[in-house]
């Protein structure tokens, strides 16, 4: 039954629900002497919840991250890191509907099945977004270890309600993703996905769209052939994140539609390093790292928590019924799913740098 | 260092060469008093080669299975199950140009990084298609004990070259797809997909495609919350196989371009069991089983090794220089991937059926 | 670096230091539908401690369980299980000596050199003592599943000081153990350990000694061969309490001296059902459990913090040095130890017993 | 079920049983660029087979290591590592009795329990003392890996049917312990432990002994706090040995009688190195090695295979029966366990360094 790991080195396991007292994240491998402050999780933290109250909804949640073991003196130990951050603002009220009428597109009734109806359902329990938090709280350190390295993790929204945007450069994501609620860098769609998406809240339905995430200068020969590849592992934890229902490398899907000659990316010299002329590939091949940016999109469908009538069938009266959901649910989780993106690259690279023995045990601190 | 092992309690470890001695996997966990023999492996392993010399490349790979250890009086011991093929037909020679000058879009540049140049570069190493064979035979018996629950995998490939099927009936897919070498249930679009991959070949070009992977009767609630989620698992494993670029589920990315009232399968009752009006999950939903049809896509590229000139940098003198793959090297991989497909999803089911208890540890036999 | 987790479907993590803010549990595979409530746990917390003062070193834990996921409405809910407990009567500045003069027989020194000094030294940190608090958590859980089964787990002070208990029954040990601080089942020997220790500790010196480990009404055939053998699992976290020296089962080393017509145990049939004449195997064979009681001995040596002058090499300065170790340390762990042996157990059975299918994922209540 | 696997960054699997075709190893976490020949894990499994018709059965085992996978050109490639010994003089009709009539002290009864009946019963199948074989197989290339370091690695017998040897050196044993089929560097003793076993033979019974493991070289710091403490690690490979029933370390069982201040190992400056005066601790504290030599102990019961009559349960009738074992069985394991004591400790701390970083993922050659 367990499942709630995942790393080898870089170890994370995550706990908690959506509306019991916490959700939180273990961390066992983390490399002593990473310098580290509750503030450089925060501000991570932080970035999940764009302030703009028309997109999202009004589940008020200041999350403020708390260290229970591991940091010592404004260091990491070596020993596992244990965060949390406790749940506020939690109505019970508004999903007692749900326990026997199970929301269509959530999780409800698979869950009611595997666990016999003990699972807590409130809110999704631990199939909520909410369980979100801990992935970005281990991202948060997950990244100041890449940053030893030079290595940098981004993410920006590509697409909402079939929306797209425009060709943005590097500098563009770095710049403007968090400047707008959209976590776009293209401002003009920015605007538009936000009214689509207010669009239909206001029809009680939802919209979906697609993130990228994007890592810059990790090395060539990363990641493990076979099982462990860079790409299985990418995808193991990016298929983890609520709503996610696709998953592309570089040129993805259509890759299946070019031919060989324009897929390959040739390799050239550039200031004496090897580089590719394309990357079309995503910077990775056969599982391992090119030396080319990563580039990996994600498709989110629309959450499915939505206020029009849908049927369901009872699971006390095993009668076929109709459930409208009820409070107010976030019409669209592509914004807030943009540092999610960033957190699990991270984690995921982390985890296959110190196996490759790049990330070492003791962080030199000069 | 680490990476060849798949599943909890159904695992699985590859071993081998393209051009080494063999290839062989390690199945750690299946029960005892499963029925098996060498032929029911066999089959499969002969499902993975069209015969049809015109769309797959000369190397005559016989493949015999060799059973060494886990299998006594034609039933498994409980004991870990070794299974080899020999490696035949293997010109050492074609390979030694790439030791230096490694492919566009293949795995020769990372893996010289990644192990100082160590590595087996002959036909890839570990990271040739042929590193395939032991997925089947491990599919092999994970579709036996499958077959104890009733549930069946099956694959088809749904577009070639840009050449897309008409929809097609699982009975279809049942009944048509090994007659022809695209393993394709729409015997028209088979036509078409044969042809455009014969003039990709005399081009020297090579296409890619979309695989359909399928799980019928699988039970609801299957899977683990976060990590090991059905669609995480089944993502790790499918982004295993060499050329594989994307990964969807169900609706997959389109379904970020509906709304929710369109994506949400609603529940209704269909004699007296909990069925989805639709299935745009393909089947999972918060990582769980839903009880309809598993439903996933799989994007291959085009195979790298063309015949077409193509810029590379040459290792030993650090200089650009250019390549034209040697040999005969398959113009489209699809066919051959469609039993893998079958192969990684029947893994993947075993092993969370293994976790949920559903297959016992020992096989009643009456 | 990881290393923190322990078992594969019962599955538990521990996180947290001497004198950080708590020391906790992160348990992953609890079956859904398990009965529990805080006050569970809090009984065999409460088992730790014995309450006589001139045993027990003067730092007063007042071991409040907090369970923070994976229990809803009094039912295990098949998610993670996380539970701490505040540290508490901490006081730093008895420890700040030992940054750069490592205690003889403590983990100061190896730890200062693998985590370059990052390490939590006060107290210990994660080698200390203290960490033995989240077996106990695990360990209540592991036990409430085995009462399931009717399988019991019980643990006795067998030797202290080199004083042995006279024979016991399994209702001796049953009633009398928790009876005296000295966890012994034979009172006139708990006596003379009493004194024995008080002895040691008025010369500012400290004492081992042994517990026996026993489970009860475990069916045949639970553990694996080879790697996860029954006796390499119990050895494995057994070797992870603080302080254990050695494992043996059944006759252990005097096996070594008999011979083999004397340390076979024949089979019988007792009442229809395979029993051994003797238990000499303590149990298992071949990894696996024979039916019989499973007996284990721990051997635990005396505790390495003693008032008397040792010498000692100071790290600064990097020249030899003498240490006087301050505050009131136990003068004998293994009382406080006897628990903890019983939670190993427990834990171990309980994976195990996952694992073989013999405790369902869903708990269930009638 | 599965449990064949034993370690994390260097993880090796058994499989193969006693009289089937074969058994052998499969090692995944081999660093690349390491110089390695049939011939070095050759030379290993000669050391297994003493030479000496009167104390070692009669099967005659010319065990000859085949290469699967892994090496390239007389170098490890980074790739899993597949090596087989082919199993020759197997006969199987001397077992035919054993399937229904389980040998007190085998695991015969517990495996039948387990498996259903399914597994292979002839020589005992997976938990026969010929799966040792690839044991020595992996910790041949262990102990290439460790000579990277200057570590070595030793084992010699101790005592045999209660003969204790007298005090040797670390040179002696060394030099002398493969001169003698006792493999023990007491030559006295070894004439006397002898003449105990074939006296113990002719009577139709068998005796047991201890092994010391020895670990020289090794640097502090090494091993992981908790569960994966070296201590932990090292128990749980040893315990996976067929017939181990005690593990200790330095005092081990005697630490228990004395005080803490003879038990504490006190820290000295040797040529400006730490180092302890005494090494009661057998080299690990806290689970990490302190520096000093690795010292740890292990009883071997006399061998279960005894031709005096016992009693036993036929499983088909389900009545009380007598056994005698036919065929030649070893005496006494214990000059047999040897090397294979030597290739579980070279395999744990291989396990260990690499994950400490302190053996690269490539080995450069100069």
């Amino acid at each position: 039954m367990p499942g709630n790991k995942f790393g080898l080195e870089f170890s994370i396991s995550i706990f908690g629900e959506s509306h019991g007292k916490c959700v939180g994240v273990l961390i066992d491998g983390c490399p002593a002497g990473l310098k580290i402050s509750e503030n450089d999780i925060q501000k991570e933290l932080d970035k999940r919840i764009p302030k703009d109250e028309k997109i999202i909804s009004s589940r008020i949640e200041e999350d403020k991250v708390e260290v229970l073991s591991g940091i010592y003196q404004g260091f990491s130990t070596g020993a596992p890191i244990c965060m949390i951050v406790r749940n506020k603002d939690v109505i019970d009220a508004d999903y007692e509907e749900i326990k026997f009428k199970p929301r269509p597109g959530h999780a409800d009734y698979p869950a009611w099945v595997k666990y016999g109806g003990f699972n807590d359902y409130r809110g999704g329990g631990i199939f909520s977004g909410r369980l979100t938090v801990p992935f970005i709280m281990a991202g948060a350190i997950a990244k100041k270890l890449l940053k030893q390295l030079n290595i940098e993790v981004l993410a920006h929204t590509i697409e909402i309600a079939g929306i797209k945007i425009k060709e943005v450069s590097i500098e563009d994501i770095k710049r403007k993703v968090y400047l707008n609620p959209m976590r776009c860098a293209d401002e003009e769609a920015a605007i538009l996905m936000r009214k689509a998406i207010i669009k239909a809240a206001e029809e009680g339905d939802s919209v979906g769209g697609i993130v990228e995430g994007l890592a810059i200068n990790l090395p060539a020969g990363i990641g493990e052939p076979i099982f462990d590849s860079l790409d299985s592992d990418l995808a193991k934890i990016l298929f983890s994140i609520p709503g996610v229902k696709g998953v592309e490398f570089g040129l993805g899907f259509k890759a299946s539609r070019v031919k060989g000659s324009i897929n390959n990316d040739e390799y050239i010299l550039v200031n004496g390093k090897i580089k590719t002329l394309t990357n079309n590939a995503g910077g990775i091949l056969g599982g391992l790292s090119t030396g080319m940016p990563i580039s990996v999109k994600i498709a989110f469908k629309p959450p499915s928590s939505i206020k029009k009538k849908q049927k369901t069938v009872n699971l006390k009266t095993f009668k076929e019924d109709w459930i409208e959901v009820k409070g107010r649910h976030d019409p669209c989780i592509v914004p807030k799913a943009v540092p999610v993106v960033e957190a699990c690259i991270a984690i995921t690279l982390c985890d296959h740098l110190i196996r490759a023995g790049l990330i070492p045990k003791v962080i030199k601190n000069e």
